[in-house]
């Protein structure tokens, strides 16, 4: 008997922007992308043991989760808010601050772009620090892949951008997935660019530059390492779980 | 007496759905780009002696112009119309068919995004083919430039990327212009991996396959060759005309 092979396509979409022109419409997963610092910062929180997290897209939503007694990260452009516990460094979420809890996370981007790929059956949070957990979690799923990069306030951002190549190049590795999407080929070479060199070619990168203004670059280095955890969170329902 | 260098800042728009977060916001040129096929074949009708182009977005207006005498390239979705004279295939503006005549030019990708532009100073039409030419007269307008891809459907296109790095490029080697934007970075990356084969490269391309599919490629090898003319189509007004 022939067998048939059933193909799932990846596709990346460099801002929330562009999310109502995928040509992915059914059976997706979307795997989100907000390097400097959403995603790296929630995976951080999960690798320190943080029980789930609970995203929140507005101010107001915030403060009234922190009057509620959670425990609340919320930043504007980059900067911690008073009423908050944490901005949303990913070196805020130690084992002892966040070990066993309940977090409730605002963020300028990336929450807002949970929002936007509401319609995915899940959707995975991506970094560098969780790549290939994140893909063997995404080959499991047997599904197609969006993967949706943040960016800056609607912009292309580069380092969302390059680990979107790197996730696209590890899934396309795997015979039963396949692409016709420009941005994912364009996401393939600009991560052959700068893999070699990665904190060399960030550099260049406008945010990179936005966060040093605002002394907050240090959490750089770590969000740029490879692989050092295995959490894979996930958002279903009104919250993020580890997976892995 | 001290020198003071006045900067003129190059920006990468992706897609006409990203223009309304451009951060350049006055003193501005647009450089327009659709490699496959409208803003090539433009170049081709001057290059062979059109003498001014009325571009218009909708098919009513395409079909009011030609009940008025005009001649007429209209086509949706790669198909020419067939009320129109022309598709916009560069091989259809030959010398004997458009030299010293007007033309009125309706495409799906390449009129709305000369509308979308319509607040910048002037709008000038960039391809492979005038390359050179197009950078030497941007370097006079001493003005900042927002380079603006057509993409495909409102998506990151490969060709129209590729040319947004080469004429960023070629902009950046003159000290009065800089860069902070990521796209720019991205596409001059992208276009140094694929200069040395243009063609080999774009074989990857999504819309090179549509336009395959619709047996319209034939004009793909002559899109992608560089400086073959010296014209500067511009748009001001409700025309485009040639600047060189």
């Amino acid at each position: 008997m022939r067998q048939i092979n059933v193909f799932h396509s990846v596709e990346v979409c460099f801002t929330p922007r562009l999310f109502g022109d995928i040509q992915t419409k059914e059976n997706y997963i979307v795997a989100l992308v907000d390097i400097l610092r959403a995603t790296t910062s929630i995976c951080a929180a999960f690798e320190n043991g943080v029980q789930r997290i609970i995203p929140v897209a507005t101010l107001e939503a915030a403060k009234s989760m922190k009057e509620q007694g959670f425990l609340v990260a919320s930043e504007l452009d980059g900067k911690k808010l008073d009423f908050a516990d944490f901005g949303n460094s990913a070196f805020n979420f130690t084992r002892e601050s966040v070990g066993g809890k309940t977090l409730v996370y605002c963020t300028t981007n990336g929450t807002r772009a949970l929002d936007i790929a509401r319609h995915a059956e899940k959707i995975a949070i991506g970094a560098f620090i969780n790549l290939t957990a994140l893909t063997e979690w995404l080959l499991r799923q047997e599904k197609n892949i969006v993967i949706l990069c943040s960016g800056w306030k609607n912009k292309f951002c580069l380092e969302d951008a390059l680990f979107a190549g790197a996730l696209a190049e590890k899934l396309l590795e795997n015979p039963s997935f396949c692409t016709h999407c420009d941005s994912a080929h364009a996401a393939m070479d600009l991560w052959n660019v700068a893999s070699a060199d990665l904190p060399g070619y960030i550099e260049k990168a406008a945010h990179r530059h936005r966060l040093k203004k605002l002394e907050l670059d240090d959490v750089i280095p770590y969000s740029l390492k490879l692989d050092t955890t295995k959490v894979v969170p996930v958002f279903e329902g009104k919250e993020i779980r580890d997976e892995q």
